[in-house]
Order: C-alpha cells, then sequence, then structure tokens
C-alpha cells in the first residue's frame, strides 16, 4: 500500500515563542510492504488533531522529559516516557524523543499529539480498517504507528458526541486535566472561592464550569473582553476579568476575592501565581497544571511568598493527567451526563488541515484560541 | 505580692537581620492585688524559655499575622490568633500583637515564646503554687498571665526528662515540627531520600533522626564542619554537608542524590528550595517549615522552577505546628519511646539567664548554634 502523507516538522529546536517559520510542511510517501515487519503496524487516517501549549516544551533544545528521573518509567507499564507528556492536557507535558521518526537529511521528523482518526490499515489484531480510534496521533494527514498497544491507543466510541470533543478537547485530555485536577488535586468544598488563570483556555473553560457545578465559588481571568463575557455570560462564572487591564494583579484579586482563594487553579504562573499566593486563605491549595507564561521566557518564573506558604499551609502542587487515569471512566460518565443534561458546554476554536497547525500552536502563546484548540485534518 | 521582673523588650521594628542593640532589658515591679480582677491571673517564674527564629517575623513591620484572614481564628477554639505562631517550632510563626502589655511612655512591651516555669502564684482553680507549667512565657524572669486557659497552658508531668526537653526542644514544638512536619506533610515511604536544610537547627535535627529510624536516606546541610560532624558521626545521618563550601547548589545535591531527591524539609529557603526543585524526583514532597533565608532579606526569596514541579508532580506544602495538635500525644508517647531506648538524642545549645535573650536569637540569624537554643532563666 502507498499513500502520499502531508506532515508537519520543526526545522530546530524552539526556545523562545514560536513562529510559523519554526516549521516546515513536508510530503512523504507511505509505503506498507506486508510481511513479520508489519506486526502491529497501523496506519491512522487523522481526523482531529489537538494542539496545546505543553507541546512547545517538546520542541526545546532541553526537552522537559529531562526533568524526569528514570523510575518514571516504572510509573507507566506499556507506556513509552514519550507518552507520559501527551497524556497532559492543557498545558503540561513532555516527551523523550522530540519526533517520532527522523530520517537522513531531515532535521525534523513527525510530531505526535492527542487525536481522533480512522485505521485504514492495520496489523494488529484488535483494529481493523474502519475503526475509530483515539490517541496519539502525528501532526499529518496519517499516521503510521509501529508498535500498536491498546493502552496509548484506544478504540472509540463517541457517544453520539462530535469526534473533536475526543481529540484533547472536553472528553478527552483537556477534560481529563480539568476534572483530575479539580476534583483531586484540589480536592474541593462546597463554597470555596475558586480562581482560574487562562480561563477561556482548553482547560480553564473546564475547571470554571466543574467548579460551579459543584458548588463554588468562581471567578477566571482571561486576556480579551470577548472571553471575559464568554465565562460571565455564556459559561456562568460568577466573574471574570481581563488581566491585561489591571497594572497591578495583588490589588486585582483583592478586589475580586474581597474574603481570599481558597482554590487558584493555576494555567499560567508567573506574577498571577505570586499574586494569587498573596490573596489565598489559610490551607488554600494551588494546582498547577501549566505555566504558560514561562514556557517562553524562563525568567518570567514566579517567586511565591514562601512565608505567606507557610503561615497560611498553602499547597503548591503539580499534575500530569496521565496521573488520572484510574478515574477516567468516572470523569467521562461525570462529564457525559453534563453534557447531555447540557450543563456544561465545549467550547472549541477550529482550524482546517494539515498547513493550519503550526499557526494554531502560534495563536496559542498570542492568546488568540478560545476555548480548545484543534485542528480538523480531514472531513470523516 | 510584689516582685522585681527583668525582661527583654524591642527597641523598634526590625526589618532586617536582628542585632543587640535592637533590645533593652527592662525591669518592672509586678504587684498583684487580690479581687475579683484576678480572676485567672497567674504568676509563673520562668524557668527555660525557647528562642526561635520565626519569633524575628513577629518583630518586622508587617507582623506576619497579616498573612492571616479573620477565618483563621476560627480553626483554634480557645485560643488568641496570637498563639497561633507561638506554636511554630523551628522556623514558623506569627502573632498578631506584637508585645502583650504596651505601657505609656514605654514603646515595647514582653515578648513571648515558648518555655516551662513554676508556678507561684495562681487565681485560676486549675493550676496552683508549686505546679510546674509548659506554655506561652515571657521573655523574662516572670511571666504575668491574665486570661489563663488550659489549652495555651498545661500542667507538666516531665517523665524524667529534662525540663527543657518542654521548651520548644525535642518535646516541645520543635519535636512536634518535626514529627508532624515528617509524618504527616512529607507522607514518608520506607527507602525514600531525604534532605533537610539547617538540619543541626533545633527542628531539622529531630526531622533527620525520625526519617533514620523510619526508614530513609538522610542527607542533612549545615553551616559549619563541626555541625555537619555532629550529624554524620553522632546523629546517623547518612551524609551531610557545609553549604558554604559548595558554590553551585544544584551540582551538589546532585552529587549527594545521584537518584534524586524524594523528601525535601525546608528550613531555609531561596536558593536552597530552587535547587531541591531541580534534585527532586517525581511526585517529591516539600515541607515548608521555614524559610530563614529569607526572613531577614524577602529579596533573596525562591524561584523555583515550576515547570519541573508539573512535570515532576512535585507537592509544596507549608505547615504550622499549631496543626499538629491532634498527633500531640503520638508524638510525645513515640518520642519518649525513641530518647528512653536510647534511639534519639537532644541537642540543645544553652544559654544563661534574662540578658543573654538578645544574643540567643541573634545568634540563630549568625547560624552560630548547634541544636535547640534554649535559655536558661532559673534553676528549679
Amino acid at each position: 500500500m502507498e499513500m502520499k502523507n502531508k506532515y508537519v516538522t520543526i526545522n530546530d529546536y524552539i526556545n523562545g515563542a514560536p513562529m510559523e517559520s519554526n516549521f516546515s510542511i513536508c510530503e512523504e510517501t507511505i509505503s506498507l510492504s506486508s510481511g513479520e515487519d508489519n506486526i502491529n503496524v497501523m496506519v491512522v487516517k487523522n481526523l482531529y488533531i489537538s494542539v496545546d501549549p505543553y507541546q512547545l516544551n517538546r520542541m526545546k533544545t532541553h526537552s522537559c522529559s529531562q526533568l524526569l528521573l528514570p523510575e518514571s518509567a516504572a510509573i507507566l507499564p506499556g507506556q513509552a516516557a514519550d507518552d507520559l507528556g501527551s497524556e497532559n492536557p492543557g498545558h503540561g507535558g513532555m516527551g523523550q524523543k522530540l519526533l517520532g521518526r527522523r530520517r537522513p537529511g531531515n532535521w525534523g521528523g513527525v510530531i505526535d499529539g492527542s487525536g481522533v482518526g480512522r485505521v485504514v490499515e492495520s496489523a494488529h489484531p484488535d483494529f481493523k480498517r474502519g475503526d475509530l480510534v483515539t490517541g496519539r496521533l502525528h501532526w499529518g494527514e496519517y499516521t503510521v504507528i509501529k508498535g500498536v498497544d491498546t493502552i496509548s491507543m484506544k478504540k472509540l466510541d463517541p457517544l453520539g458526541f462530535p469526534l473533536s470533543y475526543y481529540a484533547g478537547s472536553i472528553l478527552g485530555s483537556s477534560g481529563l486535566a480539568a476534572y483530575g485536577g479539580f476534583f483531586k488535586v484540589c480536592q474541593p468544598k462546597k463554597g470555596d472561592k475558586l480562581f482560574v488563570s487562562a480561563a477561556s483556555g482548553s482547560v480553564g473553560i473546564l475547571v470554571g464550569q466543574y467548579a460551579k457545578l459543584f458548588g463554588c465559588f468562581v471567578v477566571g481571568c482571561a486576556g480579551t473582553k470577548q472571553k471575559v463575557d464568554l465565562l460571565k455570560h455564556k459559561l456562568g462564572f460568577d466573574d471574570a476579568f481581563n488581566y491585561k487591564e489591571e497594572t497591578d494583579l495583588n490589588s486585582t484579586l483583592q478586589r475580586y476575592f474581597p474574603n481570599g482563594i481558597d482554590i487558584y487553579f493555576d494555567n499560567v504562573g508567573g506574577e498571577m501565581l505570586e499574586a494569587a499566593v498573596e490573596n489565598m486563605n489559610i490551607f488554600g491549595r494551588v494546582a498547577v497544571c501549566g505555566v504558560i507564561s514561562e514556557y517562553t521566557d524562563k525568567t518570567k518564573g514566579a517567586k511565591p511568598d514562601m512565608i505567606a506558604v507557610i503561615y497560611k499551609r498553602i499547597r503548591i502542587e503539580g499534575f500530569l493527567t496521565v496521573d488520572f487515569k484510574d478515574i477516567y471512566e468516572e470523569f467521562i460518565s461525570t462529564t457525559v451526563q453534563h453534557l447531555q443534561t447540557g450543563k456544561m458546554q465545549a467550547i472549541e476554536d477550529f482550524s482546517y488541515g494539515v498547513e493550519s497547525i503550526p499557526t494554531a500552536l502560534v495563536d496559542l502563546f498570542r492568546g488568540n484560541n478560545v476555548g480548545k484548540k484543534v485542528v480538523r485534518i480531514a472531513e470523516d
């Protein structure tokens, strides 16, 4: 079998803010010969591809995989360390291998991310042509997977929901990050006052909705009036503000939380984290999902007041979505119910075609997305 | 009843490193008239007084009590917010009222801290003359307590141990901080690799011992060769180093923890916290007991790598000893047993007399103490 495959690659490591010029669109011919070599090989036609901020961390000279010491591999039998980060929805993640396939004379290889596709060829006994699947797919038209396993690739029954919901969106990794981050890491109590940053981003927009349904007071921040309006008027946040219009974040948070913050769901890091700690109540919890302000500029790192952390007994905790596998079924059933009863909404921001992927990523760092960024590669 | 009382007061707020000249020794005449006003009044002859780094935080223009929002009072029925910090052993704590009694024409008043004394006069039904007590005592020869309550002041049975052990030392607040901080906040597992800073300080020296007994690999840092030798050769730490001889703390920790750190018990904050986070294993825990490097210079605050916090799912958590009241009995019985079987040692650093208190405090910030700093005010 032979087919043309257009895909995205990067031209060199990206250590600052990403630009379209960092990427190239390449074309290759996929030829799948039959024989023993092809056992467990599968070709998937990509339908929806997730684009997430964390993916930038895998494109740096020092991939964030270096943060993980050897024992990390042990926690995820059957998964390459490479896949750990992929599971990270909103703003965390890392990859041991930057690129899946390197070829002589070509610096880059394919880049992967979570997605939804349809099997067009399979030598794996558990997948057959025509199956819908969700898992790690490449930023391209097709994904050739060698060594398919049923942990990182799953058959998909969309339960009547749009396929895009499963491509890192509300029923995919962003949903699981929001659900696990809120319920497991934040350990919420009814009436808790929750602040979420990047609140119109893929994870924040869901955290706020889960928190409202649970019984929290919820304020989010975002970077445009349009996003703030969406949070306040369409998604039921108690309040929201445009951080770009604020000059002193500490006072801003004091204004929105005169009785302090119990939970801060952090997607941005930097000054916002510092201001949140200043405004935290005793026994406050900070779930660190992402620190997008630091991804492109490490000097923007937060210097939280540790004296306040002691006196207020604040807990600051990082997490990866991969750690929530044990609550996946609970997450799906709860979220499906909320979607069916209209209590939750998926907000998605689409781009179309492989060529749009680089801009889709770049836009995340310019704050141009509203909700989950998904690229539709092909119609089903 | 009338008696002369020598006591320590401060001359003005102290916002930098403390100096002896910040303090004065005053003398007053205590007269206790009888009558209804004196119900619940008690006079205690101070025997041992604890001197702790956190007390400096109560002497600043902006007392750390301002970090606490009103609800904090609610968690400790029967205790003034003032007393919260007092319960904080090693390096945390705060006080709402800087000084207990203010008098016209005199800027300062008495300063309190945990201690052991003997009741010389009591109008409270639960305490009688001659009782040994432990609780908040003043930095002076006597403590006059109005509104005595049995939560902040307790009768003491020393169980055959030196009285100093109860004055903020191994059977007092430092012990409880180390015990609760290690077992409750760090959530240790046998074989965990633990790093403790200010390891020869009042809390660190006990954390290391608890951790060794529990089955951890323990490395501590301190600021002199004498302290390092004590940790390695007398207290059974697996290793220890003098941080003043190190130029790159990140590499230092890599050297002592080639397989990474699972638990960091932080007493110092600043660069050491940053280096510990860099060397942390996945699911690592940082118990923030104190940040002494930041008490006298806020610009030294740590900027931990939050990207590492996410990828390695690190939990950073502050605590106060006051939160461990529910495990007080367990702490005492366990520690008494370890002392009786010779498995733990109290390392105390004595000063003598009210006049020595200012230097005792100042010395803490110069690293001159080895183990728990206790001032013996009088022989029993």
